[in-house]
């Protein structure tokens, strides 16, 4: 860490270099004057360390550190000396710096907000001056973080003779999927390359190629309709792997993310982790990324709710109930407040019904109308709900219904501290549907994507059943967050025709769109499949936050704008006219 | 290694291995009959095994090899059995698999080339079928090399406290420097973003955040005319430090290098790298990255030349030998072509002077008519001919003239073998010119970029003679090969304005291009500076080769375009529109 600028960065001095001369830089933290002494905290990467001035001894000395500013950058040498009143907050606590020299390397307007851990900056604010908010420990620790991550990852990995392979940034537009970000070629006027949206092309040609063993951690690009917490640009794990079945590909992974834990949150889980299929965690959770940190689970009560007069549950096709532990004292105000959360947009309940299992061994319900006691306690039991519980209903068609109290269970598990963000919950979620009916276009999309391999028991299924058969994808959801995902591809030729049929692709239409890929498939493609981790939501996970914000450097904001730098921004018409474009801004434009 | 389709790799069986039970799985090399034996080369990245099958005792099984073509992807089962003809020439050729089960996975179609270490495809073809020709061992091997390269700087970087941070991909337009790649906004209809050609601003905002070690490996993009063995996506080894003087910077990226010499080539260096300032490696060498491994060095030798009445010379500003190594018997048509070779447009000379310096001590050259041997002696001694070298001469404007005779001196370097691809001379190169003149603009440029910094002693010529000022720039230059390059930057307010009067900017001019990062050196700046390395380059240079194509994965000809995938293409009109743009034929085109 010795530079020509400093002997010890600031988080390093202890008690064993007392007496020594040492060479501190970095940014004043802050200084307060206590009659004749002046201290100054000084920060830098590594931690604080305080200099101390003294009026008597080094009059000149300690009025210049008096005229330091917060933020200033300085330089200051001196000898280490122990601290007459100890900081056992700081790992440089017990120490100071009796300065003998200070320089000031550059001063600096005060920031438009505080550099601490806690700041008083808006969300807007910080993001315009994101290099100030950069030198917050918060983000520095996330920074970090994302740091160790990406090295532990390919450390582990390569051990496992994964070669990481760069795949190209500038690559041809597909018509499936998100929308592109496209960029004019000036060599080839009027044509376009595209910004990746995923390596996937490439890693199955490298597997076609022999690298039976590929990963990427990659940049990947989306021109969505930014809603919260997504991002223009994201980074991927990407990863594939030749000559190998699902299991080879749970266990590897299972392996990474096992270390992953290891080694930088030195968590250890015992055993596999847990598996389920789509249609269980669907039916259990509403979720295909089910957060298992706690019960709560779903109970299709309609057998028991239907056919008792309540027109509201007679007339739908599910009712779903989840059973809120020790919730039964909850007040009119809060059930209100639970009726108005569930209402919203964003959640979409007609309403919410509710049972209170009493401490008596009575219930009382906001349908007591239409049941009886008998009723309610049969409810309880099936909900598995307990004396002091809160049994909580929505209804309504069974899909919608289940996704509805999927968000009303996380919900009720955040207001109780149920979803700890320190205990971690990894569940592999298998056999999703390999089709999506729908319902706009009247035909089935992939799911996942049109190479990814029906299960072999469900091939007989695929022109008679489409929407019941499964595929061999997967995806790993930690706390109830989707981390990673991916499939075993197709390699058989028929498999995909068959495939391309159910996708109403034509013969043309499919080689147009896939037939460079099936073309090279032709000269030899082994058995595959692979997985992608998004990089920046699983070191929000590992930082024990929900936003993956504050995990990249420079991130953009809703509307995809950098405010920092100030782009997109125009550009220059001589710029346009190489590229032989015009900004046409009549076009219809979202 | 071992899958669901494999218990080995075709690189590992060996003689310990016999009479295992084992399952391969790979791409048919090749296969030949003799007699009533089959045999059948499997081929993965690992390595080869050969396959054993016998009409007498499985007819069948051997049958159905002999259908086998090259390419096809198979898996066999059998038994490891001592071979009875060993090949000493692979690792596993000692051994072979006794099959008794063989599946094939996946047919293949006749490959456009062979598959071998020398291929008959042409590099058109090659480009087309890049997923083959990736499967040819030199371009496997680069690949890893470029793999280990990644890891191995990334090892030694993040040991010495450097953090990799990632920096966006879609940022802002700068008119400065190469042309920009830009991305049309959807979302801000008629503005743009632009694709990085470095992280450089990036970088320095960090150092400004305080992360003062930084590294990223990262695609940069130039949409600059293509040159022979340039790409519009490349990838650096960028890296900046705060709180460092340029030989902090020197010994920590002379650190790295030697550390990838030693962990991936086995290659110790004695001592620290040598050092050339700017002007001496010009003078010595006519190049700014000269290659060391020989001598040949330029003497200028005017004062000896000129006045003696021949013309040419009397009339030029320089006139440079290069003593050429026992080559005094060199044939009238040897001297004919090299004198063809520095005529040719791209060096540019007029002519060639020769003096061979024969092995009787006399001189015959082709100036006999204006020097006498006595001349000629003088010239010899000054050049360090010795008897039986040949004296090469070039003449004119002297910067024009050095860089022709660095030209020819690496020419003859390799024709007379001494440009060992396997030693490697590194070579720092300081104190290059904080500006250069631009005839066509009339005006100082930055050589490396506005925020290089100007050596302090050199301070005080800023105004009375700026193309004097020398900066804190260096490169790293191996074998004649730029492999990086960098400078500490100014974080001096008042000498940044100096630069920016001196590049004949006005202040509304700076602030309009330069004013964010201006203005976020304003909250405090550290001192810093950095350096990036050209990966593919270093790759290439590693790798012994002069051509960084064939260690990128998928690289893009000599128009930009990945003929593979056939990009860049056109795109819908739809597409078009959602981005407020119309493709303008008519505009000009370069």
């Amino acid at each position: 860490m010795k530079t020509g600028y400093r002997s010890h960065n600031n988080g390093e001095l202890r008690m064993t270099h007392v007496g020594e001369e040492v060479s501190l830089v970095g940014w004043v933290q802050k200084s307060r004057d206590l009659g004749g002494l002046t201290f100054v905290d000084v920060r830098d990467r590594y931690g604080v360390t305080q200099l101390a001035f003294n009026m008597e001894s080094n009059e000149v000395l300690c009025k210049k550190a008096r005229t330091l500013g917060r933020e200033f950058v300085v330089q200051a040498k001196g000898k280490v000396a122990e601290r007459s009143s100890k900081n056992k907050n700081i790992p440089t606590g017990e120490i100071e710096i009796v300065v003998d020299e200070l320089t000031v390397l550059k001063e600096a307007k005060l920031p438009p907000f505080t550099i601490e851990d806690e700041t008083d900056g808006g969300d807007e604010l910080r993001m315009q001056y994101r290099f100030l908010d950069l030198r917050r420990n918060p983000l520095k620790k996330n920074l970090l973080l994302r740091h160790q991550m990406g090295l532990e990852t390919r450390k582990f990995l390569s051990d496992q003779a994964f070669i990481e392979v760069e795949t190209p940034y500038l690559i041809k537009s597909t018509p499936e999927g998100a929308r592109d970000f496209v960029v004019p070629s000036r060599m080839n006027p009027g044509e376009f390359y595209a910004l990746p949206q995923s390596p996937q092309t490439f890693k199955q040609l490298l597997m076609v190629s022999g690298y039976d063993r590929y990963f990427q951690i990659v940049k990947c690009f989306r021109d969505e309709d930014l809603r919260a917490d997504r991002q223009p640009e994201f980074t991927q794990i990407d990863c594939e792997m030749a000559f190998v079945e699902q299991e080879d590909v749970l266990m590897t992974f299972e392996g990474l993310v096992k270390h992953l834990f290891k080694s930088l949150k030195d968590v250890e889980f015992e055993g596999d982790f847990p598996r389920m299929d789509y249609a269980e965690a669907m039916e259990r959770y509403g979720s295909d990324k089910p957060d298992i940190r706690f019960g709560m689970e779903l109970k299709n009560i309609s057998h028991l709710a239907q056919n008792k007069g309540f027109q509201v549950f007679d007339s739908c096709e599910a009712v779903i109930a989840i059973a809120v532990p020790g919730c039964a004292e909850y007040s009119r105000k809060q059930l209100d407040a639970l009726t108005d959360w569930v209402k919203r947009p964003q959640i979409g309940a007609k309403g919410m019904v509710y049972v209170k299992c009493n401490t008596d061994g009575t219930f009382k319900s906001s349908v007591d109308k239409f049941y009886s006691q008998e009723d309610l306690a049969a409810w309880a039991e099936f909900a598995g709900a307990k004396t002091g519980d809160l049994i909580l209903v929505l209804s309504g068609g069974l899909d919608k219904t289940r996704k509805m109290m999927n968000e009303l269970r996380l919900h009720m598990g955040d207001e109780l501290g149920l979803r700890d963000p320190n205990v971690f919950k990894p569940l592999w979620v298998l056999d999703f549907p390999l089709l999506e009916w729908d319902e706009e276009t009247k035909r089935y999309h992939a799911m996942h994507h049109p190479f990814t391999s029906p299960k072999k028991e469900d091939f007989d299924k695929l022109e008679s059943a489409p929407g019941e058969v499964r595929a061999n994808a997967y995806d790993l959801a930690i706390n109830g967050v989707e981390v990673g995902g991916g499939s075993i591809r197709i390699h058989d030729s028929s498999i995909q025709s068959r495939m391309f049929d159910l996708l109403g692709f034509t013969k043309e239409e499919a080689k147009a769109q896939f037939g460079f890929l099936m073309n090279a498939f032709e000269y030899g493609a082994p058995p595959h499949g692979g997985i992608a981790f998004g990089f920046d939501r699983l070191c929000s996970l590992f930082g024990g936050q929900d936003s993956i914000r504050d995990f990249i450097a420079f991130p953009k904001n809703n509307s995809g704008r950098d405010v920092m730098i100030d782009a997109p921004a125009v550009i220059d018409e001589t710029q346009l006219k190489e590229l032989s474009l015009r900004v046409n801004m009549e076009s219809p434009v979202k």
